[in-house]
């Protein structure tokens, strides 16, 4: 029997998933087994692989078996609607940025970000500015073609490309609640905690300790190490796919709960890739929705789970037995006073929950700027220097501390920034509704049983996949439009709390 | 500037050798670092990449580049028309098979791997047979398409697929000159053995110890570890490509040579992906000239060299060293007698370098007869005993230690086996004219230095890449046209040494 244009389709997106499952082992064997000097040849293997999808999203085959597939609309089931629907938008996007672009702008990056490093190193702006320059020029080009293609403005393209569905208006709304508020609120919770600060955590743990800690919290948690796996790498990050997740953190011998918490944010977006629709995991209606639902899912795990009272006392037996540490410093209270303690700090990867996103509405506020014309590449220094200020009441020392601090906008992620705050903002909604449905919330948590948390997560976050839109998504979990306030109810709670508040 | 035809097909065998990069090291990953649930997600990424490798080799486009640029061959380099013949070469033989076959022997391999498996653990050939049946009805079907396309008979198309080049009427010719001889040679090896046993090895080396014993070895034949790693697996296996090369070998704890000897079989193939000519890497005529080539290499490092005084002298110390292990049976000559030890067994994987060979003839005679129509599969346990009690004087003891102990015909790879042999052959050719080439021979071995050992190899054999029939290839470097009178010589003066023939 023939194939259906509809049938067809499924067909050509399966192959892209086994296209994308292959680059990200490649991704992951890069980072974690590849030996040295063979990155030239696994980049060749990774563009091949990259090419190949853009070819087969925009290959004139794929429009006519779209075309045909929406003239026959009404023979579909919702979900299948759904999925040609994120196919159309997978395909406009490939179609709107032709392939010469793509590869100017893959050189273009590849370029910046080696100069990036240099100048990071030499803590000099001006090695880097020609070729962010040149990396901001094209992403423009890009954006416009993309703003042209999909309806939206140019910048909302970009950000759309990463957390589809957010719009710049939206984030600035959400944003402000929290400029509001944000600069007392670290005030305050400096001052109380400087009324007693944690007892240090002293000596060195092995990272194969770590390791054996982390792989005994992610059971607990129910990642199937039958299909995945956890290794140490530089960065911690989550690849393969659904059946075969890869997830690495970093361990630090004299940082014991680096690796840990690096560990339970990957987790989480392991868990959402490992929940989403089994029959759809092949298809686009089957991923996840985005990066800020994906963050969402980590800083849940990583920040709400992992730095609370509750999951401290899980953890506490834990220690003892795998590091072997005992003593007050390694008691709830203290560990609790160490994993929240809040510090201003130049340096967006070691900031905590209150100043991340700081760190966050700085960089948002000043690509828009870049992208809109209204602050020049050589500027961003000082723009970078006054802002820092003005939010956080500090300088950095140098470029490097400055703005060369990220990669970011050296690979071209504009747009790319915002997903951090806005999924710190849809865990704590998720938050506040879970803590809501489910009894005993906090005693299953410091027993160690986590299966409640991760079953309403999955019922109303992972096995939604891409079938909704994010915020049709948050509404329909959490009953009300993704808000500012859920977060800073939970902030508040957390870092004003005073010593008598204690349950 | 426009690109030449020819021009265009090197980019588009470039994507290919890209494709099969990835597919090799996916391959790498499942073998080392795969969880045990993923392989079904692994055999969709596979099957998606080997599938794309046989569109472009079989699409319109590149039919028609190939004949446009054959048109303009006076333009060519010599190197560019070898590129051009191997590129037809591989067209030629996709074209012929044409999907849908290799979809079907895809599937009916995959469930006669499944099925000869528990037939081996029931010892159950019945179980098999059926399965078997259909696979080699399939083969036979390959052939002759292949046959038709190539111009070969049917069984030579076949081992054309793994050593280009080799008919089965030369190889037939080859292996009788064994057969005449072996039988005799076995029985006298044996015999003269038998008086002075080895003392045996006992104790136990951890794989991680053995791990750093064998990387030791490989450093010092050239294996550059910035571009490659050692790992364990089950099986021993170099995957990967040049420039990133992963060889695996088989750690056992109570078996203290089974990893390095492994290491040194991949190794030697190893060092001949390394060796290919660099500036052509990416194309047909970069590739090795096939398995028997191959296994030439690796069989002249673990066989010739691995097992010799010389070689046992330099690993000596460096078995005291990693090893800690001292004593009259860590003793060149005590070392050298085990490893050179002939037994008679019916299982091929543990035979020694005189008995093997033997193991190969009785396969290749019955995957002849049950091609030809002349043996009927469910006939095959009964003459398997038969050739092999007329061969080696012994019979299997059941069906698993029998015809089911090979997965070689489950998943149809016919006209493999011989490359076994024709590797070895090829091997003592290579060895005889070396060492009347290089000087010091034994002494440089002895203190470890095999840069002059490597570096013929590398100008003989490995930078002639696929430029030259193996034919070709061999007649060049040892001057003779491929016989069996160089294995002979040597394996008659090594195993028919006499105490007082030692120098």
């Amino acid at each position: 029997m023939a194939l259906t244009p509809y049938q067809q389709l499924e067909q050509e997106f399966r192959r892209l998933h086994a296209f994308r499952g292959a680059a990200s082992l490649l991704r992951w064997d890069a980072a974690v087994m590849m030996p040295r000097g063979s990155a030239s040849v696994r980049g060749e293997q990774l563009a091949a692989l990259d090419s190949e999808c853009h070819t087969l999203l925009t290959s004139p085959r794929l429009s006519r078996l779209i075309e045909r597939a929406q003239a026959m609309e009404g023979q579909l089931e919702d979900w299948q609607l759904a999925n040609l629907r994120e196919m159309r938008r997978e395909r406009d996007r490939a179609i709107a940025t032709p392939i010469s672009l793509v590869t100017r702008l893959a050189r273009a990056t590849a370029v910046a970000e080696v100069r990036w490093l240099e100048a990071k190193q030499e803590s000099n702006f001006e090695l880097f500015a020609p070729h962010l320059e040149e990396v901001v020029a094209l992403t423009r080009d890009k954006a416009q073609v993309l703003s042209q293609a999909l309806g939206i403005a140019p910048y909302d393209a970009l950000i759309d490309g990463f957390s589809p569905g957010f719009l710049s208006a939206e984030i600035d709304q959400l944003f402000r609640a929290l400029s509001r508020r944000l600069p007392e609120l670290i005030r305050e919770a400096i001052e109380l905690q400087s009324s007693r600060p944690p007892l240090p955590l002293a000596g060195k743990v092995s990272p194969s300790k770590q390791r054996t800690l982390a792989v005994e919290v992610m059971r607990a948690l129910g990642f199937p190490f039958d299909r995945g796996r956890l290794d140490g790498s530089d960065h911690p990050s989550t690849e393969g796919v659904n059946g075969d997740v890869r997830v690495t953190t970093r361990f630090v011998p004299t940082e014991p709960f680096t690796g840990l918490m690096g560990a339970l944010h990957e987790t989480g977006q392991a868990l959402y890739d490992l929940g989403l629709p089994e029959e759809w995991r092949d298809q686009p209606v089957g991923r996840d929705r985005g990066m800020a639902l994906e963050e969402s899912q980590s800083l849940l795990l990583e920040m709400i789970i992992g730095r609370s009272r509750p999951f401290l006392t899980y953890l506490r037996p834990l220690l003892e037995k795998h590091f072997g540490v005992t003593g007050p410093e390694w008691e709830v209270d203290n560990l609790y006073r160490t994993l929240i303690r809040v510090r201003r700090s130049a340096t967006r990867v070691v900031a905590d929950e209150l100043t991340f996103p700081v760190h966050i509405l700085l960089r948002f506020e000043l690509e828009k700027l870049i992208f809109d014309g209204k602050l020049r590449v050589r500027d961003l220094p000082a723009a970078w220097s006054e802002g820092l200020d003005e939010r956080l009441g500090l300088r950095p020392a140098n470029d490097a501390e400055g703005c060369l601090q990220d990669v970011h906008w050296a690979v071209g992620s504009f747009g790319y920034f915002p997903s951090y705050v806005l999924g710190g903002l849809i865990a704590a909604q998720l938050y506040e509704t879970l803590r809501g449905d489910l009894s005993d919330f906090d005693a299953e948590i410091a027993a160690g049983r986590f299966g409640a948390l991760i079953g309403w997560l999955r019922e109303n976050v992972h096995r939604v996949g891409a079938s909704l839109s994010s915020q049709q998504l948050i509404e329909r979990a959490t009953g009300k439009k993704l808000s500012a306030a859920p977060w800073l109810r939970y902030a508040e709670g957390k870092y004003l709390e005073e010593e008598g508040d204690r349950g």
